[in-house]
């Protein structure tokens, strides 16, 4: 596992020094705590999202985070245009389908957006199974109700068909780029009490993605440094009030060093 | 007061073990916190708002939370499709007039809302008197410039001529259904210096509402629950900073035993 | 300083008295955080922004907030409307230009509401720079690329042409309205890992200037009760997630003795 240790400490140094902008097309649920988390792990976070300047914006940005979750018309025009741009440009375009499943324009929208380029894809189980055609149980809005293990398959499908790296989150992650693959364990069950969470670790995917150009290792990163930081803010927290305070402050304090030796690659 | 206790606690028991998809069509401001408290508790949130899907979505929700602090057309033809999806399903509708009273516009909304069929309101006096065309004071915003006491008779009133559970916010809670009436002590007034938890406090009745069929008794088991959780989170904090983060921390790890128990019905 | 510390002191307390309706027109990353901030302190914040409604509660309002954040054209038109209410009744308009200089479109916007009449605008060295069409290095999104110290003659060249107190938040502040001039220093480098804490600064010299008729006192007040807050947070802080909850708290529990006699006024 030195290989997957060593790019997430690489990558993990590198946001710090480099300070990726990390431009977020994204629901209203999450804004604040994806800015958050980017802020507090290095990166540099920008929310912007009007059709009238989102081009001129994909020309400064290092990545492009498109999240779905409270998704409208306008907002899909802006994210297609932004993709478009960084797919010129060679910008890592992440796209987080929350909800895929839930109804048939949500599902519509995320498979336009993973048609038209993107790099990683990060969701739950129940919505890599949606995105891949294959949804098993109820969704319900952005919990999942299916596992990792279900949805293992399908990720190593919609890798191959749109040679992007698919992570499905869950207790043990699991991330392929259709050839390789690897699951990351750590993190805590209360981390799904935070909301937007994992929009957060969508972001954090674009913020590895914009150092580290082997989007596989820095997706397998991102998730390892979510699940090191969880682990570690379980034991200090209460509940999840007090669970997303040490977690925001361990995304600041944790070093490369540390997250690279804690991380849980299996 | 056993009915009162029973209810409450069997009503947190069972969002606990059914999580049931609380659809929050709300404001910006409070989309984070009440997301997060929704999920503390153990109900499942969502938020979304396009008009292209709140119908299919509305197929599989348990309760419909419309709340108008940031409202716009849009966004009410949105809230306005999901009512009646929620109210031909018989799924309970809980509506957070937010400012009502403080512009034509918005006591316009509120009305329409109302008139459309719901199951409960929470909101403080100045809103519930504004509903009721019966404002005393002047109106700021989101805060009350009146007493619950001065907006009993108006509530009363509204539930009778709406059929609706109706809730007035503030030192100590007043819920009435026209017919029965209750009042919920518990709470702080630091409180009121967090932004959203009132709104937060009614999507937290759309859960209780989801579980218990008798939406009196689920609006008064919410408002004691969070009696209960914001005088024990206030007694741990230094401010509102930390207040929220005890309150949360509340939400997650009291017993509905503990609730029941401390619960201030009167 | 002693006219700076009175002042300061004087305002606090006006606003804790009087808590005054601070209305913002906002971007979504900071509604949250900019809204418990203002009613931390002491004043009563209100976020809607539907053009149906913004004359109207235009009436009501003791300050108004514009920030471009995530500016859209529905919320520009807003924004104007508001604007002229405001500026027609003698209502204190603060700007906050988010990331001026990033794209034309927002440029254009930020220069055509400083133009449309504002009491004082807040932003880093960066948006300040670019307001004044002397942009140096390259924009990053709502983060600066450029010292305060290489804004000051920017700051005054735009007091001077609008008649608008300029405000430049670095290490140490800059606050001037063309013709007077003071630095405020205090806080601490991690307040930039919290997102949206410059927006939620602009909203607070909203509610100073609410209360405190020289907008450039009320500035310089606003401006030095963040920087003490933030200083004694960080001492009590283990991360930029703490260190928000810390500052919260001390925002509400400091009294307008103790952020008089520590304001670092130079």
């Amino acid at each position: 596992m030195k290989i997957y240790r060593d790019a997430t400490q690489n990558a993990l140094r590198a946001i710090r020094s480099q300070k990726p902008l990390v431009h977020n097309i994204t629901n209203y649920v999450s804004m604040d705590i994806a800015a958050n988390v980017l802020l507090a792990q290095g990166a540099s976070p920008a929310m912007l999202h009007a059709s009238e300047e989102v081009e001129d914006f994909g020309q400064i940005i290092s990545a492009l985070v498109l999240n779905i979750g409270t998704l409208s018309p306008n907002w899909v025009i802006s994210m297609r245009q932004a993709q478009r741009i960084a797919n010129a440009r060679k910008i890592p375009v992440v796209l987080d389908p929350v909800g895929t499943g839930a109804t048939p324009y949500r599902t519509g929208v995320a498979t336009r957006l993973l048609r038209g380029g993107v790099k990683a894809v990060r969701g739950n189980a129940t919505e890599i199974l949606a995105l891949a055609g294959q949804a098993l149980g109820v969704t319900k809005g952005a919990d999942s109700t299916d596992s990792v293990e279900a949805a293992k398959d399908a990720a190593i499908k919609l890798a191959r068909e749109y040679a992007a790296v698919i992570a499905v989150s869950g207790d043990i992650d699991f991330i392929t780029d259709g050839d390789r693959q690897i699951s990351v364990g750590g993190g805590h069950p209360m981390m799904t009490q935070i909301t937007a969470l994992g929009c957060s670790l969508t972001s954090t995917v674009g913020a590895f993605c914009a150092v580290e150009p082997d989007a596989f290792l820095a997706t397998a990163g991102a998730c390892a440094f979510f699940g090191v930081a969880g682990s570690r803010a379980a034991t200090l927290a209460k509940g999840p009030g007090s669970l997303r305070v040490e977690f925001m402050d361990l995304l600041h304090t944790l070093s490369p060093e540390e997250v690279a030796k804690e991380a849980c690659f299996q």
